[in-house]
């Protein structure tokens, strides 16, 4: 079933299928922990429907954003997200897996939000859309970072969003691609408990030294995020809505 | 100058020199996390004066323990501390370069608190005792990882404490050398520090699952000890001192 959501951002509107993975607060706090200039040129590695190249576009980060999809479905509405956002020149969607990619062009920035779960790992009990968007049915970490590597330029920088139980995986793949780990941050749902998400930022040739930063708290308590939450989604006090 | 220490455990006591590097709460968290029977074989690379080896036995942790030391001045301490506590029989000093060690035996549990910092980190400042204890002089993250899964049985646990910012090297060098990383804990100072230690478990030739623990924060406010940490060190109301 499709659902049209308001993005609160510039105007920006998205529509989904509720029968594919819809977007979550990942790509959201994605968006957010990119550092990108309003001149990058920016790839989005399973871009689902669109909605990273919408969040990094209102956010003024990269001047041109390209996503790969795999999924038909999924790049169907991430072109008609693109269209009736007006967005046709800022953003291209290239349906395509992102395994063994090659584009015509080098990239500042590479972004990805994913499939999270190891295919071993048994919870595959989704439709296919969204076992693909889950799971690594059709592309590994160590594939996202190997066709990101390919696609960044020298010193070009990769933003990826992914669990922290799957640190071992995502170290080794971002060793064996020269996309050295630089800036970390751990997203946890209340303030005591472990990380559920991980920020990650890399650089390609970068040297060896990685800072972490003081960790993403969601919810200060049941059901009423923290400042900082409201502050990525444009809720502050004062903030408005678009 | 040497310095005699009660660690406040079964009445052990601990001599150290201070123009050494001294323990610091990096050890006594590591004995904390380690878990090990009271009948494991454990060794501990690069023991120092023998804290680690003290506090694993003073918590019943191990029946043998052999600690592996470079430097002959700690070495000696390391060996006055078993014989002045009378544990002759369940601690062995090892005066040998953990790289490319080989000893008679096959362990249950290797741990180690190592050096953090990088050779090229260029802060070597200290005297040549501590830059040792400090930094990647005569031994690598890798070095440490490859010695330790030579040392253990098949499906051996090795613990070890270091600094999150090496976590690139920690856990390309824990896949390289089939000690795959199964327990992470971050250590910070404050609830709102970045983490500034890791406490790491792992199996050699495990599966790849790692589990992440909520953090241990060491501080409530300043100079105020959290529950947990006068927990661990012994210290929380009713269990006095000893």
């Amino acid at each position: 079933m499709e659902r049209v959501d308001d993005l609160q951002l510039k105007g920006l509107r998205i529509v989904q299928d509720t029968d594919l993975f819809s977007f979550g607060i990942d790509a959201v706090l994605l968006a957010d922990f990119v550092r990108a200039s309003g001149r990058a040129r920016i790839a989005d590695l399973g871009t689902g429907t669109g909605i990273l190249p919408l969040l990094l576009y209102g956010r003024g980060k990269g001047t041109h954003i390209t996503g790969v999809e795999l999924q038909p479905r999924a790049a169907e509405l991430a072109r008609r997200n693109v269209t009736d956002n007006g967005l046709e020149e800022c953003i291209d969607i290239v349906e395509a897996n992102l395994c063994g990619l090659r584009l015509p062009e080098l990239f500042d920035v590479v972004v990805s939000n994913p499939p999270y779960m190891l295919k071993e790992s048994g919870r595959v009990k989704d439709n296919p859309a969204m076992a693909t968007a889950r799971t690594e049915l059709h592309c590994t970490v160590r594939d996202v970072f190997e066709t990101a590597a390919r696609l960044l330029k020298e010193s070009g920088l990769f933003f990826m969003v992914h669990r922290p139980n799957r640190m071992a995986d995502i170290f080794t793949a971002a060793r064996a691609t020269r996309l050295e780990p630089k800036r970390l941050r751990f997203v946890k749902p209340y303030r005591e408990s472990p990380p559920n998400l991980l920020l990650l930022e890399c650089r390609k040739g970068g040297g060896a030294f990685l800072k972490v930063e003081p960790d993403l708290v969601v919810y200060q308590e049941r059901e009423v995020y923290t400042d900082e939450i409201l502050e990525i989604y444009g809720m502050m006090k004062g903030a408005g809505r678009a």
